[in-house]
């Protein structure tokens, strides 16, 4: 079996390791149209074989994997699906899943597509931050599975479960919504405190080593490409503003607690908060 | 020589672990007036001996280290000042330090104190928290230390080198609004979005794994203790609020973007904020 992967980033590079490690008797292509991503994928082994363009890797391949930015899945999907004979399949790894979705809703070949989204990724991007492990022990998520044919959900099933992911299945909609709080709005907190304390500490900032203060962790995210964010905020934009407009209304409560220096009011606020330490391991 | 730890928690244990691996001919005690955290500190073998109260571990020790929320350093440091012999020194861990310097400004023995800062913490608390590294390759603040006997500041110093720590000085107001920036203001971003996602998520936050979205670093600090940190932000309030305005003021100016479905400007938004990554590590 051959897999073709298209964009050769953290995303699809690791993708492509951790099916040479763990995946017998597959070909993994792939193609990015930054020839000097490809360039180097090709030299960490990220993939087999690299391909002339995007043409020739949707050829080769049984299956074609997307790994793009949001926006430039969503202006090739129809041409890549155009393209696909009747037993290719390609998956998209997009980070939001509604639009695409409505996009090839009603496509002669929709019950070749399946949109899923492995949740899984660092603040770093392109070939060199690609490491085999990425997906282990994460979730993939794959939205109207019930539009694909069957026996593409099963084998894409089975290639998670061998990458050591679970599937979990959804309404593209609700994925668009509970992404938007648990990952769109992190990233938007982490730029927002990013950029005050740039403003704020223009020519102190090297006093004193950061790490330990907490902020490291905090801003973390705001290392990621802007160039793969700022699609999927415009994407998911409906979803991100109400989430954000929730988070603005409790910083606001807080911020009036603060005001009033009511010291039992910030208690509970905290005591309510620290409750996520029950849910997250 | 003996060093007193008041208050076991993380901190005063980790640090009193640290002494006691790495600083030759030293005894520590220790005492907390919570009794079952000073056993489990005596018991993990955080201090060499547990005190009686806090009386008899300040009259044991040359140094007394004061590892409390600050709200009770304030409410304690003139008493145990009153109770120094000449020789003595008290140094406290505070992570506010302008309201407890203004406290003692005046006091007859101010030189035998140490208003002092390590830049250090996880988002756990208690002695089962501590660890002997905690310290390692971070920064001790030390504030106003000109109003503090200098052979005190030396042998501080050392001590704090010792344990692989450099010692930055500053003025208490300046490490006040410096670390409502870098540090406070983590710490309300962090409780804020766990506010909103446990509101939002009340019914299927178990959907799926959420390590891999992000979220998890970005929420850490939010499973700190309000306990300790109600107190620092009542402490710090005017230098807080003013960080906190001026995040609200960057998050609104996001917004604004985001709903004008300005792609451009999203994209110069996260491209100044990315700019982080060149002082980070």
């Amino acid at each position: 079996m051959n897999v073709s992967i298209i964009g050769l980033g953290l995303i699809g590079g690791s993708y492509g390791l951790s099916l040479k490690e763990r995946v017998k008797g597959l070909k993994v292509f792939g193609w990015d149209q930054d020839h000097l991503h490809q360039l180097a994928a090709e030299k960490l082994g990220l993939v087999d074989t690299g391909c002339a363009s995007m043409e020739a890797a949707i050829k080769v391949a049984d299956w074609i994997i997307l790994a793009l930015p949001v926006n430039a899945i969503e202006s090739n999907i129809t041409i890549i699906l155009e393209a696909l004979g009747p037993n290719q399949l390609v998956i998209d790894f997009g980070s939001t899943k509604g639009e695409i979705c409505r996009a090839v809703e009603k496509h002669s070949k929709r019950d070749q597509f399946i949109a899923a989204h492995p949740i899984a990724g660092t603040e770093y991007s392109g070939p060199s931050a690609a490491f085999s492990t990425l997906f282990k022990d994460k979730v993939m998520i794959v939205c109207e599975s019930e539009k694909t044919r069957p026996i593409f959900i099963e084998a894409f099933k089975n290639q998670c479960a061998v990458l050591g992911m679970s599937t979990t299945y959804m309404d593209a909609l609700q994925h668009d919504n509970h992404l938007a709080y648990v990952s769109h709005l992190s990233h938007i907190i982490a730029f927002g405190l990013s950029t005050t304390v740039l403003q704020k500490e223009k020519t102190e900032i090297n006093i004193f080593d950061l790490a330990g203060s907490g902020f490291d962790s905090t801003v973390r995210l705001a290392k990621s490409s802007p160039d793969m964010w700022t699609p999927i905020f415009i994407k998911n934009r409906s979803a991100i503003l109400e989430s954000l407009d929730l988070y603005l209304e409790k910083l606001h409560d807080f911020r009036q607690l603060l005001n009033d220096s009511d010291e039992q009011g910030i208690n509970t606020y905290l005591e309510r908060g620290r409750e996520i330490r029950k849910i997250l391991k």
